[in-house]
């Protein structure tokens, strides 16, 4: 299996899938291509958060705001997984997922570390679309050598373990007995406001034993096991599917109510 | 065959096809993941009009305002097909023109009633997305032992006959001799107002031997077979591929143009 | 493999999908379906962009606002491919650039002109959405005896040769030793201003040997390789992945910036 995800919106990805379909007979899925543009730190967030869901497969992955530039191609080895993207970080926080050696909601039970390799780029016929030219064909080859043909990733010709790369890791929140000062990671289709306050700092289980509110920012905001615990338009806070706090609207965008955007600071206290 | 539908945009159904993916070896379509956000009438209405193309297949619909709630999780027999989703009506409907015993555009030739089944929840991962945790699962689930491996439905363990269930009807319009009185059912992605009026309330067939022109609301409007047959940006009124009046601009926006939006009512004479 | 692609935006793709997965066992694979609406000649662009990068496949292309008039259903035969469409101009340059006759970014070896045949269309059930009823029907019935039966296109009883068809021919741009007049085909998602002047038309490469800036309608702006060799928010022209000249702003939109649409002049000189 090679899933695709990017930025890149419509119709570019329809020349990805062209060439992989006709470089591998791999099965193709989609994840997404409305990625935040050209948001590095948003794509790691959000491939984090669904590529533990997917069986061992080929992700190829492009946010890629230094296209053309002389940036690596990197493929990463995660578990059983395989990445292949820009050296821009995008690539490492669900490699760690992948490869079960980070505190992540998609964890798996695996303890190794990824590793990192260079793909090596010939002169790309084109020096704005490395999807369509560079990725999508390496990730057919790879597919192709590993998954298909039962090779070792190190012994393809393109292939050299990274000297270094560009790493990237998802800050973490302050958490206290009291509360948690964090920021807001990314801003959902729906406009919930996701933080990076893990839901386990808060004591107990919304909706159960945790207090019934929280204060968000110095104003008090009802915490909640489910957007349909409040009135339709009413602001709530509620532990995503993601692990984390989340600052949203029922039936309505949170980014807006509470005034968030992706880097916004987060003081919660409960 | 799995399809998935549901108003989750993106990039959230990537963990749903990730799930399918690991779960089970179906062939995965996906339907449309932009159904009008947590309306469960607009997507009866929309899964009632596509999934009857489809081959049998479990069809995994999840338009959910009340997830976290303690609402069910149903599975629904339909002829050769089955519906997986959540009890609030939205998968009766298309469940209906699937088993064939509702005037449906897509209706079959069978006319049993659709079974309805709940499928048993046990506490899920996350309570903000059954999308993943519950219904992706139990569609994988209801594949492979129906589908793949030719069980009984009756036989899965987590399955029971559902006491009661929410049922959710698609509104008649009132149609009568020289008029219908009805309502707009949904607002598609053209901007064309579907009603409930069914096309042959109207004497003759649009471009041959129908009326020229019928009363929207009190206004006269061509009565036409196709778009082209008026001038751009000229309103409308035809039979649409769900066999429902709707009003329409040709390369424009007939929700605007008509004033109408999803519930508005409306009046043709003829 | 049947592609599809459209202007048909969410849900009605899934009724093509549906009826597509119902006739033929061939794998689906969506182009796109959010080709800019009703505009034949941006099809054509799009679809010759990204259809050469496929394997031998039938590709579904359906933007057709003369939908429910007389024109005629047309099925192309352009080197190992087929293309099944309205008769609207619309399959002629991807269908072109697959024979491999016109000088095209996606060109092959081959050297035949397409073949154009007409597609005997029965009354259909709707006369607005021919995508379900007629193109989607069209493609399964071809691919099945073209490719699973390995049949002649010719014996099919539906196919007659085409006495004519509508043709469409992507502009040229006038190219000179000094410069370029020509004008934007298509804005693309990122507001990049796609113009007909192809990229070798400048001396040199750009970033290497080219002129480091060019004039547009009078303005100097930089000619580089790739949108990070200016900051964000700064213009530039590159060669696009289409291998035209394109008006961009890094991390911006081109059109805006340049105030460029679909249609506009643009005239370069280095």
């Amino acid at each position: 299996m090679i899933t695709l995800a990017s930025d890149f919106g419509s119709p570019y990805p329809a020349a990805m899938r062209g060439v992989v379909a006709r470089e591998s007979d791999a099965r193709l899925v989609d994840v997404t291509h409305d990625l935040p543009r050209q948001d590095v730190r948003a794509a790691a967030f959000w491939l984090r958060f669904v590529l533990p869901e997917f069986p061992p497969a080929v992700h190829c992955a492009v946010v890629d705001p230094g296209v053309g530039t002389d940036r690596d191609a990197l493929v990463v080895r995660a578990g059983d997984h395989l990445l292949v993207g820009p050296d821009n970080g995008s690539l490492l926080p669900p490699a760690r997922a992948l490869a079960g050696d980070a505190a992540s909601p998609g964890n798996r039970d695996g303890d190794a570390a990824p590793e990192v390799f260079t793909w090596r780029v010939d002169d790309p016929a084109s020096s704005t679309f490395h999807g369509r030219d560079v990725f999508a064909p390496a990730a057919a080859a790879v597919h192709d050598h590993v998954f298909a043909d039962g090779g070792d990733l190190e012994s393809l010709d393109r292939l050299a373990p990274a000297d270094d790369h560009v790493d990237l890791t998802i800050p973490e929140a302050s958490v206290g007995d009291g509360g948690a000062d964090g920021e807001v990671l990314v801003v959902d289709d729906f406009g919930n406001a996701i933080t990076n306050v893990p839901g386990d700092a808060v004591p107990g289980t919304p909706g159960r034993d945790a207090p019934d509110a929280v204060s968000v920012n110095g104003e008090s905001v009802p915490l909640v096991r489910s957007f349909a615990a409040v009135a339709p338009g009413e602001r709530l806070v509620a532990v995503g599917s993601h692990g984390y706090l989340e600052c949203d609207v029922n039936r309505g965008r949170g980014d807006e109510a509470f005034g968030l955007g992706p880097g916004s600071s987060v003081s919660f206290r409960w």
